[in-house]
C-alpha cells in the first residue's frame, strides 16, 4: 500500500508538472520558465508545508526522483505538445483530480506524523493540494483560480476531514487514506462534470 | 501582562482576518478564497518570520486557537457583512492600527528570544506587522499598498526601534513593550487621521 | 579565497539591492517600499534556499552586515539617483552578471554542504541567483522577466553543472568555484551583448 501511495504521488507530480508547463507555454515563456512553472505547480504546496512544519530539508531534497520527473516532464511537454487543447480535456482533469486527492491525503498524514492537531492536518492537506497551483497563477499574474472557482479546495478540505475523522474513529491508516482519497476524488469529479461552484462572497463596492 | 499581550494578539488576528475576508469579497471569491485571504492576512507575517528564524513548527501549528479564530471570523464576515463600507470606516482602521502595534512588538520580541541582533528584531517586527497584508495584495493582483502609502510600515519600524532601544537602556520587558506599542499606535493613528505619507521615490522613466 | 568569495557576495548583494531599489522607484514607492524591494531582490533567493534546506536561522539573521548594506544601498539610491538610465547601462548589467555568478556558486556550495545531491545543488544555485529578482517582479505585478528572457537562469544552471561536475572530477573546491563563476559570467555576458534568448515555448491558444 505504501508503494501505491508513493507511485500515486509520483503520478500526481507528473500531472501537476504538465499543468504548470502548459501555463508557461500560454505565456510564451522560455525553457527555464517552463521548468520553474512545472516545478512550482508540482512541489510548491509540499515545500511550503514542510517549511511550516519544520520538516527540513524538504522532501524533494532527499528524494531527487521528484526533481528528475519534473525536469523530464517539462522537456517532454516542450518537445511534444503543440496544441494544449488535447491536454486540457476531460481525461486530463480527471488525472488532475486524482493527483489532488493523493496530495491532500499525503499532506494531512505528514502533518499528523509531526504531531499536529486534526484541524491543522486538514489545512496542511489542502495546502499540499492547492498551493502549487496558486503560486503558478500568481507567477502568471492571475488572481488564483482556486480562490474563486468550482469545487476544488473544498474537495481537499472534505478529504482531510474524512481522513482525520476516520482515524479518530479508530479506522486503520490504510483504509482511512483510501476513504479520504475516494472522497476527495468523487467530490472533485462532481465539480468537474457538473460545473458546480460554491456561491461566491461578493461585496458590492458601489453599495450605499 | 502576558495575558494582555496574548489577548491583544488574538484581537489583532481577528481584525487582520476581517480585512483579508473583505478583500476576498471585493474580488467575489468563493468561501475557500475568503478563508485563505483571511488566514494569509492574519498569520502570513508571523509564519514567514518563524520559517526564517527556524522557529518551526510555526506558532499556529502548536496553538490551534489562531486557525479556529480565523475560520470563525471568515464565516461570520460571509454571513453578516453585506456592505463593506461599515467595516472600512475609521474605527476599523483604529482596530487595525492596534493589531499592527501588537504584531510588531511580538515579532521583535520573538526575534530577540532567538538571539537576533536589534536590527534584525526591528525587521522581524515590521515583517510580522505588514507581510500578511502584502501577500494578500499580491494574491489580489495589486501592487502592495504598504509599499507606497501612508505611514504604515514606518510605524512598525519606529515601534521596533523603540522596543529594542528601551531594552538596551535596561528598561524592563513589559514597560518596553508597552512603550513600543503606544509608539507604533500613535504614529499609525497620525498617519490615518492626517493622511500623512512619506515622500515617494519616483524615478521618471522618460527623463533624458 | 574565502575572503574573495565573501567580498564578492557582499558586492553582489549591493548590486542586486540597487536593481530592486530602481524597480521600486519606477513604481513610485515610498522609502519602505524601496527598502523592501532592495532587500527582497538581494537576499530573497538565499532566504528561500535556506528555509528549504533547513539552514535556519537564515544567513542574514546571524550576519547582520547584509541587512546594513541593503539599508545603506537603498538610502543612497534614494538620495543620489534621479535618472535610472545611468544605472541600467551596460556596466551595471556586467556587475549584475558578476553578482549572479557569485550567488550561483555560493548557493550550490551551501546545498552540497547540507548533503544534497548534485542536481539539487544546481537547483539551489540557480534559485539563489534568480529567485530574488523573480519575487521583485511579482511584487511589481509583472510576469517575471527571468521566466521569458535572454540567457539568465540558463547561465546559473550551466554554472551549477560546471561546479558540481568539476568537484566530481576531483577538482579542488576553490578552482571548481572559480571555473563555475567564470562559466556563469561568460555565458551571461554573451546573453547581454548578443541579446541571445532561448527559443520560447509558445502555445497557441487559438489553434484548432
Amino acid at each position: 500500500m505504501n508503494d501505491f501511495i508513493y507511485l500515486s504521488d509520483l503520478f500526481g507530480t507528473v500531472v501537476f508538472a504538465i499543468s504548470g508547463a502548459l501555463a508557461a507555454g500560454r505565456l510564451r515563456m522560455d525553457p527555464f520558465g517552463v521548468l520553474v512553472l512545472a516545478g512550482v505547480t508540482a512541489v510548491g504546496g509540499g515545500t511550503v508545508r514542510d517549511a511550516i512544519l519544520g520538516a527540513t530539508p524538504v522532501f524533494w531534497i532527499t528524494d531527487t526522483l521528484y526533481v528528475w520527473l519534473i525536469t523530464i516532464t517539462a522537456a517532454v511537454v516542450m518537445l511534444l505538445v503543440r496544441c494544449p487543447r488535447k491536454l486540457s480535456g476531460r481525461w486530463f482533469q480527471v488525472a488532475d483530480a486524482f493527483g489532488l486527492a493523493v496530495f491532500t491525503v499525503i499532506g494531512a498524514q505528514k502533518a499528523l506524523s509531526y504531531g499536529a492537531e486534526p484541524i491543522i492536518a486538514v489545512m496542511m492537506g489542502t495546502m499540499t493540494g492547492v498551493l502549487g497551483g496558486l503560486i503558478r497563477d500568481v507567477l502568471c499574474r492571475e488572481v488564483p483560480l482556486v480562490l474563486r472557482t468550482e469545487i476544488y479546495a473544498t474537495a481537499c478540505i472534505v478529504g482531510g476531514i474524512v481522513y482525520t475523522g476516520a482515524l479518530s474513529l479508530n479506522l486503520a491508516p490504510i483504509p482511512a487514506m483510501c476513504l479520504a482519497m475516494v472522497g476527495t476524488l468523487v467530490l472533485r469529479l462532481i465539480g468537474i462534470f457538473f460545473h458546480l461552484s460554491l456561491p461566491a462572497f461578493a461585496l458590492d463596492n458601489s453599495s450605499k
